[in-house]
C-alpha cells in the first residue's frame, strides 16, 4: 500500500451548489489526490468533502480548496445551524497508510501555517497537533462561533497557533490537526424508552467511566419507534467495534432489550471490520498480511 | 478495482529449488501479473505458486511457466508422496475481481489449447470448466497418477479435451480449469477424540448432507493433543465462514466439547471475513463499498 492519508475539510456553504463544487474542483484536479466523496447539508448550509491521497498532494489540496473558500464564503452574512467559525471551518488528516499520526501531526502544521501566511487566516491546531490540552477538543476551540471569535481573540490565551492575532472578517478561522478515523458506528435497540438509550449510552463512553475511545449518545428513531446508541469510535485500533457491541449487550440485558441490528455511516476502514472477524471466528495467529487484497495492492 | 484473475499452479518438483525459481521467473518476468506467494514442499516433491493479474496477462504467464516446467522436469523419475500426473499438474484459474466465472472457464480453454496444441502435453480440463461431470473433480482425473495414464488414456472417456491422445511421457499431463477461491479453514476444538471430529466433519460437510460448499475432515493434532475440523471452503460467498463455525460449534455442544479457536490458513479475500463481521455485529444495510480501501484502489 502506498503512504496515504485521508482529509474531510468541512466549508460553511451548503445553500449554493456552485460554490461546493468549485471547491471541490481545487481538490479533484490535484495529482496523487483522489476524492471519494462529498455531501452538502443545506439545512446546516455546510459541505463535507473526504479525499485520499499521498501526503504532500494532500497537504497542496487542502491549501488550494481553502484559498479558493476565503475567495467565494462571506462568514460575515453565513447562517447554519451547525457551530460554525469559519468558511474553511476544520481540516482533519487522518493517517490512513505507511504514515504515522506523528507524521501527520507534522504535516498540519505545515498546512496551518500556510493558510495563516499565505491567506491571512487564523489558524488553530487541534486535537493530535493541539499546542496545549485547551486546544484538544474542537468544540472547545469553536465555542463562540464566528460571530463571538471578535472578542475571543482579545483573549491571549486564544491567540491563534499560525496567521494574524486578529480576526478575518470575510474568512473567519480554521481548525487544522491530526486525528485518528472516526467510525460512525450506530446499534439499536428493541425499545422506544430514551432512558434506557441513555442509561446504556453513560455506561459504555469515555466520559462516564466506559471504553476509552467511545463517544455514545441515545437517540430516538422516530419512523421505527425504536432507541438506537449512536456512537463514534474514535480509536477503532484501540477500542473495537465488538467490543463496544458486546458491552452494550450486557448492558441492554439487565432491562431485558435486545439488540436488532448496528449500521456503519460512511466509510470504514477494512481492518475496524476485520478485527470484528477474528475476534467472533475466534481466528487465531491471523496476519492482516492474509488478506487477499493487501497483497494485491501493498 | 481492476479485472483480476488468481492461479495456482502446482508443479512436481519440491527438491530442486532452482528448478522451481527458473519456473517461478517465467512468472514473474510477465507484465501485468504480479507474484503472491510460492512454497516448495520437499516431502511431497512439490511447489505451488500464486499469482495475480490481468486475465490474459495470467494466461500468458501461466503457459509460459508450463513450458518451463516441460523443459525442466522429467515425470518418468518423479517421485513423491502427493497424488501427481503431470510436471505442471494442475492450473487453476479463480476470478477475484471484476472478472465472471465464465470469463476464467473461456480463458481455461483459451489456457488449454495452447498447452495442448503447442506443448503437445494433453490437458483435462477440471471444475467449472469441465466438459462432462466425471471430470469435475480433480482426484477423479488424477486417479492413477502419472504412471496409470499411460493405460487409463486408452480408455475412450479418458481422452483429453485438449492435445495428443496419448501420454506425453517427459511432462505427463495436466488439468486446467477455473474453479473458485478455496479458503482453508480449520476449527480446533477442546477434545483429543477424533471420533467427535469425525463426526462433526460429517455433519456440517456436503458430501454426508451438510452445507453445500464445505469439505471437511477430522484432523488429530499432535503437538496440542486435541482435534481439529480441516475444512475446505470451496465458495465463500455462497456458504460463510460463520455459517459453517456455527454449525460446528452447534454439534459440539452435544458433546459437551467447545471451539478453542480457528485459524485460516494462506491467503484470504476480504469479503469471506467481512461477512464475517456484517453478521456478528448485525450490521445493517451495510454496503461493501463503505470499505475505505475498496474506494481507495477501485
Amino acid at each position: 500500500m502506498a503512504r496515504l492519508i485521508q482529509c474531510v475539510p468541512n466549508f460553511s456553504e451548503g445553500i449554493n451548489k456552485d460554490i461546493v463544487e468549485e471547491i471541490v474542483e481545487e481538490i479533484s484536479k490535484v495529482d496523487g489526490v483522489k476524492l471519494l466523496d462529498y455531501s452538502i447539508d443545506r439545512d446546516h448550509n455546510r459541505s463535507v468533502v473526504t479525499f485520499v491521497g499521498e501526503p504532500e498532494a494532500v497537504v497542496e489540496a487542502a491549501f488550494n480548496c481553502t484559498r479558493k473558500a476565503a475567495e467565494l464564503i462571506d462568514m460575515s452574512v453565513h447562517k447554519g445551524g451547525h457551530p460554525r467559525m469559519g468558511a474553511t471551518d476544520v481540516i482533519p488528516l487522518v493517517p490512513i497508510s505507511e504514515v504515522t499520526m506523528e507524521e501527520c501531526i507534522e504535516l498540519s502544521k505545515v498546512l496551518g501555517r500556510r493558510i495563516g501566511d499565505e491567506l491571512g487566516i487564523p489558524v488553530y491546531l487541534y486535537e493530535e497537533s493541539a499546542s496545549v490540552q485547551e486546544r484538544k477538543n474542537l468544540a472547545n476551540i469553536r465555542k463562540g462561533e464566528y460571530e463571538g471569535f471578535f472578542e475571543k481573540m482579545k483573549n491571549k490565551e486564544w491567540l491563534p497557533d499560525f496567521g494574524p492575532s486578529t480576526m478575518n472578517k470575510k474568512s473567519g478561522v480554521t481548525a487544522v490537526g491530526a486525528r485518528n478515523f472516526l467510525v460512525a458506528f450506530n446499534v439499536e435497540l428493541d425499545t422506544n424508552d430514551m432512558g434506557i438509550a441513555n442509561a446504556i449510552s453513560r455506561k459504555v463512553r469515555h466520559i462516564n467511566g466506559g471504553l476509552r475511545y467511545v463517544k455514545a449518545m441515545g437517540v430516538f428513531l422516530e419512523e421505527k419507534n425504536r432507541v438506537q446508541i449512536s456512537m463514534n469510535m474514535v480509536n477503532y485500533e484501540k477500542t473495537s467495534l465488538y467490543t463496544v457491541l458486546e458491552l452494550i449487550k450486557i448492558e441492554a440485558k439487565r432491562y431485558g432489550v435486545n439488540v436488532v441490528g448496528s449500521e456503519v455511516v460512511g466509510l470504514v476502514p477494512m481492518q475496524a471490520l476485520l478485527e470484528c472477524a477474528v475476534y467472533y471466528l475466534q481466528l487465531n495467529g491471523f496476519d492482516m498480511d492474509q488478506v487477499l487484497e493487501r497483497r494485491i495492492y501493498e
